[in-house]
C-alpha cells in the first residue's frame, strides 16, 4: 500500500482516528475481521495470533484456513469478491466516523490492554475459551484507565424506584470519586446508574456505555439522548460492526465487557432469571469483585440479589460507601467491627457489675446499698465501688440515709 | 429426711412437680442456689459439680466456700439464717406452683441437657466460661425435644411492619412444619413470631418464650395475655426465682438461652445496635446456625441484619423456606443451582447457534436463509439445520420461495 493510499484510508477513518501511529492497513483488518467474524471469535484470535490482523484478514478473505475458522467466518464472506469486502469495510469506518466514533485495536496506545487481558483465559464456567475483542468502535473518551478506575454497575430493566434511587445514587457517588461507572445503557437500573454519573458532572471518563448493537445505533431507541450524553461526558462502545442490529445473544456476549471493564461489578436489582446474572457470572469468571445490594424479600427484584449473596456468589453492599471501601479501601472511612459498640450511651463502658448496678437503682425512689446489693446480687462491697463509679459519672445521685437514686 | 418429710416437700413444689423421682433437697437446694447466685454464676457450677447441688447448697449456706463463689452468693445470703433462706425457697416454689409453674432441674428426665451443654463450653469471644443454668422454672410443656426441633427467631423491638409480617409468616410456617419457635417474649418481632406460631394452632411444643424476669412476671405487661397463650400452647421459662425485676444485663444473659434453645437463630430485624445481635453472637458462640432476613438497604432496623451477612456472620435467607432447607433439608424443597436455567421459555435449551438463529428472524416478515446467515454470523449450512430444529419447536415456520419467519 502506497503512502499516499495509507493516507488515503486513514482519512476514511475519520477525523478522531487513534493512535493514528498504528498502521491504518491493520485499522482495516481489524475492521474487516469484526465484520465477517461474529464475538466471540477464538478461532479468528489465535490465527490473528500467529500471523498478525492483516495477513489472517487477508487468508480469512482467501478462503485458505482451517475449518473453525472458516465457520467462524463463512456466513458473511459468502462468496463476497476482495472489492466487495473492501467496500463493506470502508463503509463501517465511514458510518462509525459519520457518529463521532473510532476504531480502537490492540496496537494502539489506548487499547484497554488490563481490561481484556482477562477475557484471553476465562474460568472454568467459559472453560477457559477466550473471548478478548478483536478491536473496539469508540465515542467518547479513552477507555485505557479500566478496570482499575471502573466500577460496573448493572441491574435489571424492569427496576423498582427503590433500585433506580440506590443505581443513581451509586453512580453518582461513585463518579463524585473520580471513577467510571460501566453500564449497559438499556431501560431501568443501567440508565439509572448512567444518569447518576452524569449528574456528578465531574471532568474525565464519568461513565460507559457498552452497546450489543453497532456503535451508530441507539438501542433503547428511547435512550438516544442518554447515549449522547455518555459519549460526550464519557465513552460509548461497541464490538459490532456499524449497523448491527441487538440480538439476544448479543447482550450476553456483550455482558462480558461490561464485566471485564469494571474492577468490581455492582448488582442493584436482579430478578430470578435476570440477564444481570450472566454480568454477575462473567465478573466472577473474571475474577472481578461481585457485590450485591439487598432488597426487601417480598420484592421479585431482589430475588436474584439475595440468590447471589446466599450462594456466596456476591458480597452483601449497602451503597456507595460499601462498594468504595471494598474497591478503594484508601479512599472509605475505616469501618468498625462488628460487634464493636460506639460510645453513645451514658453506660457504655461500664463493667458488669456496675452496670448490674445501675440497673438496680431507681430513678424515682432512692433505695439503699442492701437493696440494691440484693437485687443486682452484686455485694454491698462492691456496690458501694460501684456507686462512687456511677456518681462520677452522673449516672447515680446519694440521697439522706445512706441511700441512692438514678441519675442520668 | 423421712418418706413422710419428702412427702410434704413435694408437695410444697407445687401440684405440677416434673421428674418427682427427683428427691426434692435437690429440687430445693437448686432453687435456693438460683435464688442466691445471679446467673450466669460458673464459680457456682464448678462447686455443684464438684458437691453435688445439696451438699454445694449446705456449703453456701454457711459460708464454707471459696472467695469466687462467696463473692457470687454474699450478696443475697446477706447474714440470712438458714429458716428465713429456707422460707424464701418455699416462698419461691409456691410463687411458681401459683402460676403452674415447676422447676425443671438437670436430675430430671425433661431437662434440656443438648441445649444447654453447649453453654458448658463456649466461644472465644465468651472465653470458653460456662453459663449453664442451674435449674430452669417453667411453665407449659417440655423442652427436651430442644434444640433440634427448635428455631430461634429474634429481631428488634422498634421493628417495621416488614419485619413483622416476615417473622409472624416465619413463626407460623416454622411451628406448621412441626418445630418449636423459640423467641422473647419482647414486642416487635418476638412478639410476632410468637404470635405467628400460635397462630399455626398445631399440637406439641409450637413456641417457648424466654423471660429476663421471674416465671411469675409478665413483661412488657401489655403481654401478659400473648405470655399465657405460649404457656397454654408451648412453654414459658426462666431461669430467675419469681418475682425477680427485668434488667438490663438480665436480657443479655437471657440472650444465651434463647439462642441455646434452637438449632439455629434467624434475626428478622435488627438496627445497627440492636440487642438482637447479642443473641446472633451467642448463637455463634454455641456452634449454632446464623441467618438473617435482609431488607431494604434505606432502613434502619436491616442494618444489623446486613452487617451479620456481610462479615459473614450470617447466612442470608429470604423466608421460611430457606430456613427450613438449611435446618431440615429433608422437609424442604429442593432448590436449583444458581445459574440453573428453569424450562419456562420456548427458546430454552437451544444451542447458541440455534439462539443466534431464532433471533436473526423476524416475526414479520419472512427472511432467506442467506439473510439469517449473514445476520446471525452462522454458515447457511448451520441455519438450515437451526431452522429444522426450530420447526420442530414451532419457533420458525417456512415461507414461499425457501423463506423463513419467526413464530413460536
Amino acid at each position: 500500500m502506497t503512502a499516499a493510499a495509507r493516507e488515503r484510508t486513514v482519512e476514511a477513518d475519520g477525523p478522531r482516528v487513534a493512535g493514528g501511529g498504528v498502521d491504518s492497513e491493520v485499522r482495516c483488518a481489524r475492521a474487516a475481521l469484526l465484520r465477517v467474524a461474529e464475538p466471540p471469535a477464538p478461532a479468528v484470535l489465535r490465527l490473528i495470533d500467529r500471523r498478525g490482523p492483516v495477513d489472517a484478514w487477508q487468508r480469512i478473505r482467501a478462503g485458505a484456513v482451517d475449518d473453525d475458522v472458516l465457520s467462524a467466518t463463512a456466513a458473511r464472506l459468502a462468496g463476497r469478491s476482495a472489492g466487495e469486502l473492501g467496500d463493506l469495510v470502508a463503509a463501517d469506518l465511514a458510518s462509525a466516523a459519520a457518529v463521532g466514533a473510532r476504531l480502537v485495536v490492540p496496537e494502539d496506545p489506548e487499547w484497554p490492554a488490563a481490561a481484556v487481558s482477562a477475557l484471553r483465559t476465562r474460568g472454568p464456567r467459559a472453560a477457559g475459551q477466550r473471548a478478548d475483542p478483536v478491536a473496539l468502535w469508540v465515542r467518547g473518551g479513552s477507555l485505557s484507565a479500566l478496570p482499575s478506575d471502573g466500577i460496573t454497575v448493572v441491574g435489571s430493566r424492569a427496576s423498582t424506584p427503590y433500585g433506580q434511587r440506590l443505581a443513581t445514587d451509586l453512580g453518582h457517588r461513585v463518579a463524585a470519586a473520580g471513577l467510571t461507572v460501566v453500564s449497559g445503557a438499556a431501560f431501568g437500573i443501567d440508565a439509572a446508574a448512567h444518569r447518576g454519573a452524569l449528574a456528578a458532572a465531574v471532568p474525565g471518563t464519568a461513565t460507559v456505555a457498552v452497546l450489543a448493537c453497532g456503535i451508530d445505533q441507539a438501542y433503547p431507541v428511547a435512550h438516544r439522548e442518554l447515549i449522547e450524553a455518555v459519549a460526550a461526558a464519557g465513552a460509548v462502545v461497541s464490538e459490532y460492526p456499524p449497523g448491527t442490529r441487538p440480538a439476544r445473544h448479543r447482550f450476553l456476549v456483550r455482558n462480558r465487557l461490561i464485566a471485564a471493564l469494571g474492577a468490581g461489578t455492582v448488582v442493584v436489582e436482579a430478578g430470578r432469571r435476570s440477564g444481570t446474572l450472566s454480568t454477575a457470572c462473567e465478573a466472577a469468571e473474571l475474577h472481578r469483585l461481585v457485590m450485591a445490594l439487598p432488597g426487601p424479600v417480598t420484592s421479585a427484584l431482589s430475588v436474584g440479589c439475595h440468590r447471589l449473596i446466599a450462594d456466596g456468589a456476591a458480597l452483601l453492599v449497602t451503597g456507595a460507601d460499601d462498594v468504595l471501601s471494598l474497591l478503594r479501601p484508601d479512599r472509605s472511612a475505616a469501618q468498625d467491627g462488628l460487634w464493636s459498640i460506639d460510645e453513645d450511651r451514658p453506660t457504655d463502658g461500664l463493667d458488669p457489675e456496675a452496670l448490674r448496678v445501675y440497673d438496680a437503682l431507681d430513678p424515682r425512689r432512692a433505695r439503699t446499698v442492701a437493696d440494691v446489693a440484693e437485687d443486682s446480687g452484686v455485694p454491698a462491697p462492691a456496690v458501694l465501688s460501684a456507686l462512687g463509679l456511677l456518681e462520677v459519672r452522673a449516672l447515680a445521685a446519694r440521697h439522706g440515709g445512706g441511700t441512692w437514686r438514678r441519675a442520668g
